[in-house]
């Protein structure tokens, strides 16, 4: 398993871990604006992930393709779709 | 347990869920953007449910606190809080 | 005009100077990444523009909303709307 | 001018358009939330600007960057960080 996806597993469980918290929250009645602040975080540390992802996405997918002259717009236009459900 | 909390717990657990089937996409080495798009379904899961929260919260504490007249100003800065954060 | 209402026009206008240099930016060729950057910068000013104008309407309109028992469901849901479209 | 420079400079000039459209609504006292609504078609349209000027960086500066081996990783951390800033 490579050092990345290492990473991003262990930053995931992480996440998971942190949601499992705010469903305690609610569970318990916790004040709201703390849980949607917690909720958020998590939100957060996922869209993190999601920059680990894409970094190495960059790196090795869309380089691969742009060095074999294969199928580049493809990739830019996924790129760009994650770019803009942002 | 009203009928809110229920709902919030429901979408809380239904997007844990979620979140579970990404970390299995990470560990079995699914593509990469097919990860992120996943990952941006459960923040946006998360986000619906912290409107629903923000929603409850609006016509409950805010209400209670500007018919009371007591911490009107307390209650929107944190609103506004959530909103900045987002 | 009162206060707030200054702050937010005075805001709008830097922002919109602002705007208009990113367009010279790009009619002189300057390089993609540093355009982005600086339209970013022109969305997150209005987003704060956004969230000050947010703030006063909490405390006014909402208020009014709540004092008179009229129409909050539609005040929250409009609030609701604006988190929303975020 | 590339056919991809007039495109952004054309929805740039709209949105500049708009932008002045929203500072008249403000400086009419048009109610809050049609302010934000219009604000945040503005910012929805710059952001679509910068998907637009990402989408023609990447086809150009990173798959030249690629092609020649040189500034790879640099040229990712420049669009991560477009990312990360949104």
């Amino acid at each position: 398993m490579s050092e990345n996806k290492k990473k991003v597993l262990h930053r995931m469980k992480i996440a998971r871990g942190h949601l499992d918290k705010v469903i305690e929250m609610v569970e318990n009645g916790k004040y709201c604006l703390d849980i949607i602040q917690q909720s958020q975080a998590v939100e957060s540390a996922l869209e993190k992930v999601d920059q680990l992802i894409l970094e190495n996405h960059l790196k090795t997918c869309v380089r691969q393709s742009i060095e074999s002259g294969k199928g580049i717009d493809d990739k830019v236009a996924e790129v760009i779709e994650v770019f803009r459900r942002k």
